[in-house]
């Protein structure tokens, strides 16, 4: 129960964004009061200075991600939750308990209060399922046209209390690879509910934070040698990054790879490898031969890692290279790709 | 002298952005060795990791800004510089050290490299010159139409070393109001760069890093009550927060506030009150009696606080409004403006 005497509650009496409310004056402050601080209120944003102030004492983590994803509402999430999950997951992924995020908003002259009342109570509510604060922000307003309702930057700060030493150079010869539940489907999901390619599917983003599941695995694998969520191309993509930093060939099995059957079918359909479609709630993990075992245990026994599995091992060569063996037998190169056949999924 | 092993220099071949460079696969990644490695190039930043590690231990401070200024290129600065000094900045009016900054690009389709290796080299420069490092970052693309050319936001965190309490509730009556600097020079600049105006004026951006300046002032005067950096909505809505903020009055007399000539002329031929247009290398200090002389004295003997000047002071009432004696020996309220004369200038 908050005893704090508040006169005079700020409310948006418009309905759709305006320049003034990015000008820093009166408007600005109302939308500050009345959307962000009422949906994120925690004693460091209160003030509303220009910065948060905190103590803080050790190793710590920081990043930052833009997040433009089109469109704004998709089964399973929006660009709040996913702003939230994608700076928490940033921070994870490097051992640490994510504390303070920041948020930056550019926000479309003419985005619906509504809209955006949505996404920052979808960013509130990811924040407090993830134990994290949102304690600074800014808002801007460009012109109608000049973005699409919003762009969402986050930031975040997080300390590493574990003894932990990761990193993408640290992967070597007979390491298992994991990943942390089926994948694809955060991508999938936004593609389709652009509507525009006549599929339709019960796919939903897998948007999620992963610190409560990498603390699972990192208290189980001591011989975790690197953590990577995989947001824009995908698995594929974080595989072909750890072999190129660590110098080794990575060979993954295709059967071995955890792909729900609709997101399977619509890649099918689409002749998309579900290697390189985005999640945003699962990571791939290297851990040492002793641990692969332990670490795969640790991750079933929580509902968020049930379907984790180990998909491959860590080979001297082909150096920098990813192989996957197919349901055939056969081996391809898993290649990074150029572009992306989903733009904006993030 | 770096001993790094460098065996292939990235480069960027394309003139032109493309939606590839921002779908996180090999074209990112060739943007973001090519330009924004080799700019900022720092020990932290080069594993390329997704976050940032390092040690810490203290009071901390942590902000963030958008920017979106409009044109991206303008006298005495740039997108690249602003996004740099106004984290910077946001950091040092709470007393803080600044450290490390994020930055996360939200590109337009089609922007010329040129012009964003161009903005980048900017940044790195206006790091170097305030002593940051830029340690994480992220890099999206929108399509053509749907960003003007490139929003940076970035983030900073910085450690308190000062034993300082600052906030902007603790103005009390009696206390000096002072700026480091000649006003509304930046939101001048930025909109007669725009060449909408028909007016031709020699207006320099007043951007830069105050940490240096805020040392000398903190150094000088223990009595500093709270600092601001005054931007959108400029001084005068700086003012109207404290005010509101510690339930004081606070008069200024307009012939002691700092405006250099040209930037006068511009805003008489404009009707645009000076209070009321951005600074981005200036601040607002609220300071005890005691130490208004030496605060005064230790901003005025650095090059970048010749033009500093104690503007007004703090009084009992009426509480939460800003007057100013004009020159003609008048008193007019100084309101905080629900828009902005000038939108979009940081």
């Amino acid at each position: 129960m908050s005893t704090t005497i508040r006169p005079r509650r700020a409310r948006v009496r418009e309905k759709q964004i305006t320049m003034a409310h990015g000008a820093g004056g009166g408007a600005t402050r109302t939308l500050v009061e009345a959307l962000f601080l009422e949906a994120f209120r925690n004693p460091l944003l209160e003030p509303l200075e220009d910065q948060a102030v905190f103590d803080i004492t050790g190793r710590m983590a920081f990043t930052t991600d833009a997040h433009v994803v089109r469109p704004l509402f998709f089964p399973g999430g929006d660009i709040g939750s996913l702003s939230v999950n994608g700076t928490v997951n940033d921070l994870a992924v490097s051992g640490a308990r994510p504390l303070y995020l920041s948020a930056a908003f550019i926000l479309e002259e003419g985005l619906a209060v509504a809209d955006l009342s949505q996404i920052v109570m979808s960013m509130a509510e990811a924040a407090r399922a993830a134990g994290v604060s949102i304690v600074t922000g800014d808002t801007k307003v460009v012109e109608r046209g000049k973005a699409d309702g919003c762009y969402i930057t986050t930031a975040g700060v997080g300390v590493i209390e574990r003894p932990v030493v990761l990193g993408s150079v640290l992967a070597r010869p007979g390491d298992a690879v994991l990943v942390s539940g089926p994948i694809a489907e955060h991508g999938v999901a936004v593609m389709l509910a652009r509507g525009e390619l006549g599929i339709e599917a019960d796919v939903r983003s897998d948007t999620a934070p992963l610190h409560g599941l990498i603390g699972a695995l990192l208290d189980a694998a001591p011989s975790t040698r690197c953590l990577r969520d995989a947001t824009r191309g995908g698995v594929g993509t974080v595989l072909n990054e750890l072999a190129s930093a660590s110098r080794t060939g990575i060979i993954v099995s295709e059967t071995a790879i955890p792909v729900n059957n609709q997101v399977r079918a619509v890649c099918e359909l689409l002749g998309l490898d579900p290697l390189q479609v985005a999640c945003e709630g699962r990571f791939v993990a290297i851990v040492g031969p002793e641990d692969a075992d332990a670490a795969l245990a640790a991750l079933r026994s929580r509902p968020d890692g049930a379907q984790a599995a180990i998909i491959g091992r860590v080979e001297p060569e082909p150096a920098g290279t990813v192989l996957v063996r197919t349901a055939f037998g056969g081996k391809r190169v898993v290649l990074t790709p150029t572009g992306d056949p989903l733009p904006r999924i993030c």
